[in-house]
């Protein structure tokens, strides 16, 4: 009797080609197929709910797979977590019906970016913020990051190589808190353009650094043009925080 | 005209055997030794501070070296990180007299280890900070930590192979926080012997597990029996926050 197992997986996308499965290099979905098929003994499939680029992290992705496999879905996890590596870890797992797809499910979705401040560089925070050597205005950020909350068109914040037909997304949450020397930029929504999180962020960081003033972000996202917008900051900064479906 | 310049070093001991040079594997001070040689085009030494272990970080190591080099010692610093990787920079540079030597001077050394507290291993902590799954009693940790304040024989805290010899060291403050997930063992000394620090947070770590009560802390050390200690916990965890001399 096949079953669809939900995974909740978490990831140090540093040594990764990202999520999606690709020919010829090492990325989390090849991985943690290969060792669903071990685990099962199955050619099985792996459907992800984001398929984060190469060297961004994630605390939360969500995985679902069809199996005939006597491992009780809520076992799953700790099988798998046997035969994958230090850097893959499945959080949970559980049973969902055969018809609920990780892509296609009303959620919200969270994202975090960390921005490292300090006079050098830091070894022990390379892997995980980006770093810059100024003191960024926090709370002229969080103020700007106001202004991305609602439904709004974001095509100004969308890189080019999109294939999203639509351009609209509903910010459910943007701000900007400070963690010991960390500015870290949470956005939560119903989903994100091509490298969405990582162009926000650099608009922030403008803001940040008195390159952008806060009352200029609403006209930034109603220009929409990209040229209007910050920089994408690097990928490693970025950790996908996790999803809520409404169930 | 000789000058003898001081380092202050940080580095993500992950890739590294330690701080001391050793033949065929690759440490700190080999790497920032071939660094400095680059730079000055002379055939120097390092005196380091602290001989890291395989695998422990630093945030403020501390090292020498002399020089004819016509660059400022406030300057090289800057050389330096053009020439070091990633996982090591030099935080700042300074001018020391040619007596000052990093393990001779009265010094107060700080260490933090971390434990990262989670029903699941978590890839993004893995480097960073030891794992466990149980929930450990922060409170009791920290009113154990106490009883390491002050002078003591610490031979019950000391892992065989150690060349000390005395075992007697000054405690100016061991406490345990809650930051996060994470239970961080904050120990300042004027000295530590081999493992100490390690086996001084095994042994706070069997206090937040039960396994030990924190009462028991001083007759520990007074029994001057390393059995009597609890285990001697990975390097991973641990890191040298840095040092205050008295100058």
């Amino acid at each position: 009797m096949s079953k669809r197992v939900r995974l909740k997986i978490s990831y140090d996308g540093t040594s990764y080609h990202g999520w999606q499965i690709q020919e010829g290099v090492v990325t989390v979905e090849g991985v943690l197929t290969e060792a669903i098929r071990e685990a099962t003994g199955e050619d099985i499939t792996v459907i992800g709910a984001s398929r984060t680029d190469a060297g961004v992290h994630a605390m939360g992705n969500i995985a679902v797979f069809d199996t005939d496999s006597r491992i009780p879905a809520d076992k799953m996890f700790m099988v798998l977590n046997k035969l994958l590596p230090d850097d893959i870890i499945v959080v949970s797992s559980d049973e969902v019906s055969s018809d609920w797809h990780p892509r296609k499910q009303e959620c919200r979705k969270t994202y975090e970016y960390r921005i490292y401040m300090s006079p050098v560089r830091m070894p022990l925070k390379r892997l995980y913020a980006h770093y810059t050597y100024n003191e960024l205005n926090i709370e002229e950020m969080n103020r700007a990051a106001g202004a991305f909350r609602g439904e709004h068109d974001f095509t100004a914040f969308c890189a080019a190589g999109s294939q999203a037909t639509s351009f609209t997304r509903t910010i459910y949450d943007c701000s900007v808190r400070k963690e010991g020397n960390e500015a870290v930029i949470s956005v939560t929504g119903n989903g994100f353009l091509y490298n969405m999180v990582r162009i926000i962020s650099g608009t922030l960081m403008d803001v940040g650094l008195c390159r952008k003033s806060a009352d200029q972000i609403s006209g930034i996202i109603d220009s929409l043009d990209r040229r209007q917008a910050g920089p994408t900051l690097p990928a490693c900064g970025l950790t996908l925080i996790g999803y809520e479906y409404d169930e």
